[in-house]
């Protein structure tokens, strides 16, 4: 931590703000500039003491020196994190696929989006059992009905299940069906819910809020690392600008960065990140230029009879020629999609 | 809602759509323009629908034309919702004054601020018990503890508390010492919160979340109201903007788009939405002006030393000069800013 | 400007910072940190170095500590600037009050809504004859004839005159007609202008564009101040952010910011900050209470009529009312809206 | 355009904006919704008329059909505009490459640059000679020494010149040496200074302002093609946002979006877009995946030398692998990036 002393800081203040350090088992460093006092103190930068030198008469700002992430710093862990997750290792040279409907609508239309996207090379099935909508009126997910037909998908193509979770009393619920708990933008900073996932040690995908800053997405793995539970993956969905042709504007840069300041796994979404189906192929094929560890798109066999997000979801044709395209790409920089593995069982679709 | 077809809508995407509306018992409007066809469907206009039609080869654009929120709405009902609350009755001609620590820290600390801001005229008492923290390493808040000694800080002044709620499982606890709950603006968007506190049918403070349009705010609280608890304040606290001198970006211009399209009370909060001490006497009296129900402000007794948000609490001093100026400005804008009635008890401070 | 090291800076790194600085001519002071070696520059800090700085070898951020502008400064000149406008002294006590229509549209329009907003109570007369317009097919102004209309309609009522400058090339035409040099929004940063404008030692407007840290609008005073056109008044006028309802976000907090940091005057523009005329009588008041020196509205006779901006334009009734309240108020914070002196010259009214 | 009248509007009203719509010579389709009644206008829709609609007594709200860019929209030209720039042909199958350092600094600086980015394979150089500038203390440019210092680099290299123009006075100087003229995010709406480019018949480089919509960028291109200037190229710069880890927020959505309502070419700007030359390679190589038409990159042989924008600036080392990097990508998306002929003159680096 820094501190500047105003220009016009007093004697008594700045003798203040010193013995203040010292009181703290901080030294403090002094140099006098041309126009300002600078103080550096020397030892933990604990972020209470820092809203406290801000307050101290004639300080004109404090600077922080160490980030408030630890665990998820790669300071903290140099080498990338990785972990299985159905036929990849994600975090490493694979590139995962998720794919799936934004609600779970009925078992006939999980059962047959999961059957498409695997053949198309899906790796991870996606749905929402449980869905946070703006409006109290707008339906809400089918609930454990959606997360028993999620399960029952999952049986029938060997793919792993991501799903959100929205309150910490559901994480015991959700984790006897699903493999990948999924915390919602909306959630990003429910602290409850953080806790309740880091607890519950299954593996976490943590969407970005939409105007949080990298670093309080961090801070937010940190709150599940803080936990033991290390499988936490980033994921970037778009945030809010005064841009409103596209929902969201897709922040590509992030992948690069949080893949610079973390050694977390990071998952690109561009069906939010744009909101329109026409435009999820080009930030699909961005996001593997730009170095994410996967993407998660959404898929639905009629999205205009979609119950919710049909404007962004993919016809399975699309996605599967989006899979070739993106396969091509990912050569093109050193990575690969792994090939699905063949499915465990007869496919058993209803009549 | 109104459909805009494409210019390059076929006649078989053009009477697909108007079978599909008509089909959903709607009537369908037609009238060709110079180059697209413009359809205007007669019923109700469920988010749903809207969703699908936005699908629907050939569409262009969907206009809903009624606003999301129902009960909320100045529609639905036309006067101000009033209520009272302590020595006020919010909502009407009485303009509001919440004031207390950010945090509560210790029992005399918020025995102490609790008489020095009823001294100075405030009406209601604010402290958190429980606080959402980016860092998982940051004080937490004194839970129950806190809660009770705010609840002694209120017996001992008559205010009533205002005080977080962060997650469902604690509504029953928080409810238990205080009279207001408070949602963050963390967890605007938590709905699994906002039905709790909405069945609660304790008054609430909704704040706006961070980057909320204005009109997301008010389906939040069409979340509460859904419940039949209707004694819901919309508290403004600044959204998130590039400017980055200060905290947040008041939007002052908030309050009276939110008093235009609802019937709820508005209380602005200077603290938060400017983020430092030398701002909030003017972001103060400008919420009066404004047309602000009431208002929410920090306030330390000594906030150098205060555990969070130091940097932007008033003195026990400075907000009693605030509270003068802004009396005057709301006699100048017709508004009365309620005398405190005397003490109920003894004053009983720590030795 | 203070150099923290990467916590992974080697020794040779270390020197090659040091040794840049002393080639420099500032002196550098070390500190050694838990992590982080921190160099603190003591000497003049020209961005030039600081950018350099940032791209050295093992430096991980560059903090500057003086104020990238000086003679707009509060530090440069602590008392507030103060100069006389038609029956004000504008920067002083006294809260200037700027009225008129966004077009000059006809010699009768102008002359009709000058005498109007003058019997109301304003002091200095608005109206565009050069428009800035998002589309090369609107009506782009008058030119010479609306100035000349200026004129004729500040000689009527003894009203000095603000108008847009749109081109360095224009500067002599526009001095010759007005009193008052606006420079929009849109050119905010058009160096060659803000040059032109210094040269030209008239007084200016400066408004604040869209999206312009509040540093970066005082760089932009800096570029006319360096002409010795010391005459310059800052004017928000509302940012752009993701909130939609209104066309910009009033970013009241930037008017005791902007005063904090500068001598300047700091004018609001509620019209363009909120651009729907139903809320500008609320962001009129909210800026006398928030300490603005004045305010410049849009009135129109027949706002409905208007050739541009008649959604943000009041009426001149209701514009006759605001200056009632926003006068209460103004006594209320300690300013005075100067009554104004009488007409100069008997009205000529076209028939 | 659409008309949606309020619930609460009269017979009167209703009638009154009937009457205007039929009085412009247009024709007024009418059906009465539930709670509003709607008018659907027949005719063309300036701009002009939109904002009077939006006055009347009565009316909620207008909504546009129409786009309000003409000749820069896919309807008017559906074919892709392309034309040749050096050895590529912009806005076909050829991905472009542009790259030079930020500011020309002196001859040797900008010839090296240009040898060393040519041998890279960049097709156009870039270079600024006039800078605009946040402060008016920092440096500005060569000026005219410095166009002449490109021109002889382009004609020892072959490649044309892009560089910057800031007022309309020096567009004529500028086209003397440039061949390509680049406007700024700064002066995305300087009008004026868009007439004098299109004017010029030079092709054009237009930079999108740092908040302005697509839209609104699209209606600053439709000003140069409104002189009959046709070579016409949008440039993605970032967008400003809440997020500062970057200097900007690369809005690549914004290129797909782009490209679907314009056929004008797309040029994505990394350098600017990150901020930071670590991030440049990651956004370059998302620009062609997404669909990008070229790029622009800032290469400087000694970054931490520079004297301004270093710390974006690639060495040319790290540009040439990076050039490897685009063409594996290009290919899998089936565009080319030209080899580059062979120089036109001996080189004669100065000793």
């Amino acid at each position: 931590m820094i501190i500047i002393m105003k220009g016009s800081a007093s004697l008594r203040e700045k003798t203040a703000v010193i013995s203040w350090v010292e009181e703290h088992d901080c030294k403090a460093n002094i140099f006098e500039g041309v126009e300002h006092m600078v103080i550096g103190v020397i030892g933990d930068g604990r972020p209470l003491n820092r809203e406290q030198a801000r307050m101290m008469s004639g300080v004109e700002r404090v600077v922080p020196v160490l980030k408030p992430f630890k665990v998820a710093s790669r300071e903290f862990k140099p080498t990338n994190t990785q972990f299985p997750l159905g036929d990849c290792i994600v975090g490493g040279d694979d590139f995962v696929i998720m794919a799936g409907p934004c609600s779970v609508e009925s078992r006939s239309q999980i059962l047959e989006t999961a059957h498409a996207v695997k053949e198309a090379g899906a790796h991870i099935l996606r749905g929402g059992a449980f869905k946070p909508r703006s409006s109290p009126y707008s339906f809400q997910g089918l609930g454990e009905e959606g997360l028993q037909y999620l399960k029952e998908a999952s049986e029938q193509t060997g793919m792993p299940v991501v799903t959100e979770v929205m309150e910490p009393a559901l994480v015991p619920l959700v984790t006897q069906y699903a493999d990948i708990l999924q915390i919602g933008a909306r959630n990003m900073q429910n602290y409850a819910l953080l806790h309740a996932v880091g607890r519950s040690q299954h593996p976490v995908l943590l969407k970005r809020g939409m105007s949080s800053l990298i670093e309080e997405w961090l801070m937010c793995a940190e709150y599940i690392l803080s936990h033991g539970n290390t499988r936490v993956m980033l994921c970037e969905r778009g945030i809010r600008t005064f841009e409103k042709y596209t929902r969201n504007t897709f922040d590509i840069n992030a992948i690069a960065v949080a893949k610079h300041l973390s050694h977390l796994p990071v998952i690109a979404d561009p069906s939010h990140a744009t909101g329109k189906w026409e435009y999820v192929a080009s930030a699909s094929r961005a996001s593997v230029a730009a170095g994410a560890d996967g993407v998660i798109i959404e898929v639905h066999p009629k999205p205009d009879e979609a119950w919710s997000d049909g404007r962004q979801s993919l016809k399975p044709e699309r996605f599967a020629k989006l899979v070739t395209q993106m396969r091509a790409i990912a050569e093109s920089v050193d990575r690969r999609i792994p090939e699905v593995s063949p499915k465990p069982d007869p496919i058993l679709l209803p009549a």
